[in-house]
């Protein structure tokens, strides 16, 4: 049954969760020794499923990312020697204070609990979550693509292998469970008394699909329709370098450009050269009419407006107003990273605080928005979400807190009313 | 349309978000102001609401509850001015990190975007709300309960008011939105496009209602069943008292004491005096069999392990180990708040780690888990829940943040590949 087996994880995680750091990260070196003695059986694994794979006629793109061999399993042990020098997460105390002599309250981090990931496609993903799952005391319930099933169980069996191994009194390798079919995908968004968050990986369609179909908290991002306004005081060879880097750099991501607004005085002058820019590198254009007047390309529908291409395709239009950019991205956006081109700092501090998205940007690319570049450590995703957790989410996205209070017998009734003793609420320093 | 109306909540907030804290401080003295000025008109709509309450024939604790005289309004304003010397929650910055030369992260706090508050009965929780809604730049959709209606409306009035002769160029009084029947309740919990937190206050089957029939996150707690267990190495005195305050001090309300549990080795030594001590204040005592045999007590079945009595009964279990007390605060639990009593400093670190809920006491009554005794400054409500915020709530659970990455033309190029030039990832101080 698939609520005892995320039962079991509930009551494993209770004992991860008050695992020291160093034992934490002896079972994370346990992994990844494992990872390197199993890995015959790991690449006998993908080489099946990759068979499997061709038979059933999967694009090879697709089979491409099934790939593991020595060097991608080189890279995923490196991971894990990155996530054993992370920094510990939990117990990290985000407040203090006295409320009397004698009794002190701490808000301290701690882990969620457990966490539903459901990924597509690149068996990596498994390891590189479970590492951090375990890193931050949580139980993990996994399930991957259906392409990389045999891989997945061998990764799955190796990590459980390693908790055996280094053999932590009271931690049962039950913490980590790894599902096999959608049917149990379906019953597991309905474990919400168990599953305190999930965080799923893969194309808008299928996280739209889990965000549509569960109670649980979801982190994570549907689109990525980010824009870039060009205002009319911005440096020309500025705006179309970043314009270009933020289409053209790697534009099957979601914090690629997907829609450019330019201010319409400053619209004749930019763009022509960027036009010339983007369609040397291979861009389609889509404008409005007035955009249509000053360069070739084809007519936007209202459609492009809300549409995340994710690919060589860019959609123009012209606003006569900073407040219409404003709205065209509140009508129009997905909250994920949007940024302004322009000279005059004042405009820029506007834009950023009036623009209501997890990124808002000044004179560079969307491009950046991702946790390795936000100096994150690892990323555990990138949410639009407003709650919990807002842009890349780094391994904090994996904690929540705690009150801790210490007490040498104090009762409410002491404070009450009128003649109550006064609280002390003294903040205390923990520097 | 409900729809438009919160459409506009959601356009007016986005000029609120923008304003400084001490246009927001004058919104909060007229409000004030007018709230003062109008009072005939206030005195008079509640006057209507107790008389139509009592002809629907309303009990009376309720109907008192609906009551607004000077000396509760002098109090409502008195709670504004304590919103004005809280600090802004927005604009604080949580990290701030160089990528590279002239390329900077800054991790911001702002508003969260638009609140809905559903609430049952007394009117001044209208006023509360929206006080401190304002403050953090959000904006609110508010809908009261029946009996207080022309109450509610006079007050929303009031504050709207109080918008229009600030007259903050831009800012609309359409920031504040409320609502008047059921039926407009249950479309505002569809609209999670344009909500992003829920929180409902009211009895608990309310906000279970509430978090069953919304796909917008709610802040707040449904039950309420906090525990205390008594270790063997517990003081028999501090133990007696910190129960009665727990389970006596108010039991009407979610930090009340519900289940006791006690160790085996203790339990003929702490019980009797403590089921004296709480007799005199006639508490009904239901208890297993092994607690049958020590004091006199109904026995508690089965259901009284998961019942939030809100009254004077306590039911109270023998448990064996410290597993045994923990296990049964995990199974039968809210995560609200939950203690233990004893002089052996290490089990109540064990204890406070293992134990999984929002507030996890040592040797202090669970009384004291509330924002005003936590030193929170005004509470928003008190969450059970493990994502954005946990235990009692301040402010600082109307904020979310946002990253403002200020640039000078950086591509993502540059940083891109093996040859790519490497980030700085310095930390900028901000003390």
């Amino acid at each position: 049954m698939l609520r005892d087996q995320v039962q079991a994880v509930v009551k494993a995680q209770r004992r991860l969760a008050s695992l020291r750091e160093d034992e934490k990260n002896v079972l994370l070196t346990g992994i990844a020794e494992v990872l390197q003695r199993e890995k015959d059986r790991i690449f006998a694994a993908q080489e099946e499923d990759i068979l499997r794979a061709r038979e059933e006629g999967l694009a090879e793109p697709l089979i491409k990312r099934l790939a593991l061999d020595q060097h991608k399993l080189d890279g995923l042990c490196r991971g894990i020697e990155d996530v054993i020098t992370l920094k510990d997460p939990t117990r990290r105390i985000l407040s203090a204070r006295e409320l009397d002599d004698g009794l002190k309250l701490y808000q301290e981090t701690c882990p969620i609990g457990v966490i539903g990931m459901v990924f597509e496609s690149r068996p990596d993903a498994l390891v590189q979550i479970a590492s951090l799952c375990l890193k931050s005391g949580n139980g993990i319930v996994l399930k991957g693509g259906r392409e990389a099933l045999r891989t997945n169980r061998v990764l799955f069996e190796c990590i459980q292998q390693a908790v055996k191994e280094k053999n932590i009194p009271g931690l049962s390798p039950e913490w980590i469970c790894l599902l096999e079919t959608r049917e149990e995908v379906t019953r597991m968004l309905d474990l919400d008394d168990l599953i305190d968050l999930l965080i799923p990986r893969g194309s808008n369609e299928f996280v739209q699909y889990i965000m549509d179909h569960t109670r649980i908290p979801v982190l994570g991002h549907a689109d990525g329709i980010c824009h870039l306004y060009i205002d009319e005081q911005a440096d020309i060879d500025l705006a179309v370098s970043v314009c270009v880097d933020a289409k053209c750099q790697y534009p099957a991501v979601c914090n690629a450009l997907e829609t450019l607004l330019v201010d319409r005085n400053i619209a004749p002058t930019v763009l022509p050269p960027l036009a010339e820019a983007l369609r040397e590198r291979g861009v389609e254009l889509r404008g409005d009419e007035e955009t249509a007047r000053i360069i070739p390309c084809s007519a936007a529908t209202q459609e492009d407006w809300s549409t995340e291409y994710l690919d060589l395709i860019l959609s123009i239009r012209i606003v006569g107003t900073f407040q219409e950019a404003v709205d065209h991205i509140h009508t129009y956006g997905s909250g994920h990273t949007d940024g302004i081109i322009t000279s005059d700092e004042q405009l820029a501090g506007k834009f950023m605080e009036m623009v209501d998205s997890a990124g808002v940007f000044w004179n560079c690319s969307t491009r950046f928005a991702d946790g390795y570049r936000y100096g994150l450590g690892a990323e555990v995703g990138i949410s639009t979400q407003k709650i919990h957790a807002r842009g890349p989410v780094g391994m904090e996205g994996l904690v929540t807190y705690k009150w801790k209070l210490y007490g040498s017998g104090q009762v409410s009734e002491t404070y009450a009313g009128s003649q109550g003793k006064p609280f002390t609420h003294r903040e205390i320093d923990i520097t």
